[in-house]
């Protein structure tokens, strides 16, 4: 196949696939995701992004059809039916389906997968940023499908011919991208703001964290401001779409590039560390 | 027709309708709505919707694909075929369909509408508030389809045996309900949040500033907080599915009961300007 999806038992190209009108996911929006990459037909960080998405799950009060395990199951056996082995790994669980009613549907909610092809960048060529107000909700810690703000700073960034938004509260502190986690690194410290309300916890950004501690690069988990990003020494951008990307320019002005060795040492690991994880 | 669906032209009973997995709604919630009541097969203040409608969707910079015209008349021609003209009508704009990807698909988007029996309340009966902090994005002034905040408010509410849940932001400031609009009257005044980017500009709240004044009660759009609505002489709770509610308690304690005649004076006044205009 060359995509891939799932609802609820039904297999399909994704563009051929269809889904009830009632799902709650039409009305309300009422759902959350998951997702990271596969190589090689190994779906990378599977049981972190597993934990979270049922994590996200929990905090919204929405029933699980499966378990964790068969979960996974289910998503190797979907990566095992596609052409190439290089995937976006998305899975979903909207919180039920019927007539449009704001409470509760009764039991468990309806499961969704998407695969299509993508691959990692290496994360060498810097990307451009703008920065926009942060008006999303007070939920951002859970990855949910309320996603339109998000979308929004997406297509700005696209018109400013930038590749991602920074979003800063009022004040200046800045939390995270349109779809990314960011951080600084200045004299020597990678600066990441706390995994409070505001910020998805990412694991990317989980796997950056880590790696630093390994590589004895001093992390601080503080919030900073979109001042202290201009004058960083060096951005970082990273998802699990793109494990660890870097930028050089945000709002018109050049960012960064004054710590290139430290950059490069953090970028080879974490590219080392998924090619690794997903070998032959 | 018991209930009846419409997407992009087709047709159907609400629960056999389906819709291709790839509309931006799934993936995002990246959809608007609006929606309100039909009694005796005629759609009650239709242009004031379909004004806001296409407001919301312009704010989000989302294509119609229809004019203001051909909504109204698709939507009276789907009202004209149902087994009782009074009903719930709603209508929504999602913003494409696509592989999934933050930004915007090119084109109009994908029209929906959904009808279903639906009978207004004559609000004679008090309901029971709760209160809940409002977490919600700064774009409340939009009927988007990112209604997680008010899905989870409105369970709450059910869950404590109550009919709506009462948003205040951090400091007191109540917005608004879940999926309605509320005010007070104190001391012979109608007190209602204004129009900022914390509500949405609702109908019937429309419909109850024009009616007060009308009645030459005087109204005031001004700030409230949850103090003055456990104090207020009256608490009022609109929307247009229920156009003119009150309420007689509020997290466990009783609230309003103090203005009886003037609120029977609006609620009855309200009533009737619905059953004129939907009059056979």
């Amino acid at each position: 196949m060359k995509t891939l999806g799932y609802y609820n038992g039904k297999f399909g190209e994704l563009d051929e696939m269809t889904v009830p009108m009632n799902d709650r996911v039409c009305w309300f929006g009422d759902g959350v995701y998951d997702a990271g990459p596969a190589r090689n037909y190994k779906i990378f960080a599977i049981d972190e992004h597993i934990d979270r998405f049922f994590n996200s799950a929990r905090l919204l009060d929405m029933k699980m059809p499966v378990t964790k395990q068969e979960l996974k199951d289910l998503l190797q056996e979907m990566v095992n039916k596609m052409d190439t082995g290089n995937l976006f790994v998305y899975y979903q669980l909207t919180r039920g389906t019927g007539i449009r009613n704001h409470v509760f549907t009764e039991g468990p909610g309806n499961l969704w997968i998407m695969l299509k092809p993508a691959e990692i960048s290496d994360g060498m060529k810097p990307i451009k940023l703008i920065s926009t107000e942060d008006t999303r909700f007070f939920h951002c810690n859970i990855k949910t499908l309320n996603l339109i703000p998000s979308v929004m700073a997406a297509e700005k960034a696209k018109k400013a011919g930038a590749d991602e938004t920074v979003f800063y509260r009022p004040g200046g502190r800045v939390t995270e991208c349109a779809h990314s986690n960011c951080h600084i690194i200045k004299d020597g410290k990678l600066i990441t703001a706390p995994t409070d309300n505001l910020i998805l916890p990412g694991i990317a950004r989980a796997h950056l964290i880590r790696m630093c501690k390994k590589l004895e690069i001093p992390v601080s988990e503080t919030p900073y401001t979109l001042d202290e990003m201009y004058n960083a020494d060096e951005v970082l951008v990273t998802s699990s779409s793109n494990l660890c990307l870097h930028a050089n320019e945000l709002d018109g002005r050049p960012v960064g590039g004054k710590a290139p060795e430290l950059l490069e040492k953090i970028r080879a690991a974490l590219i080392d560390e998924f090619t690794e994880a997903t070998a032959i």
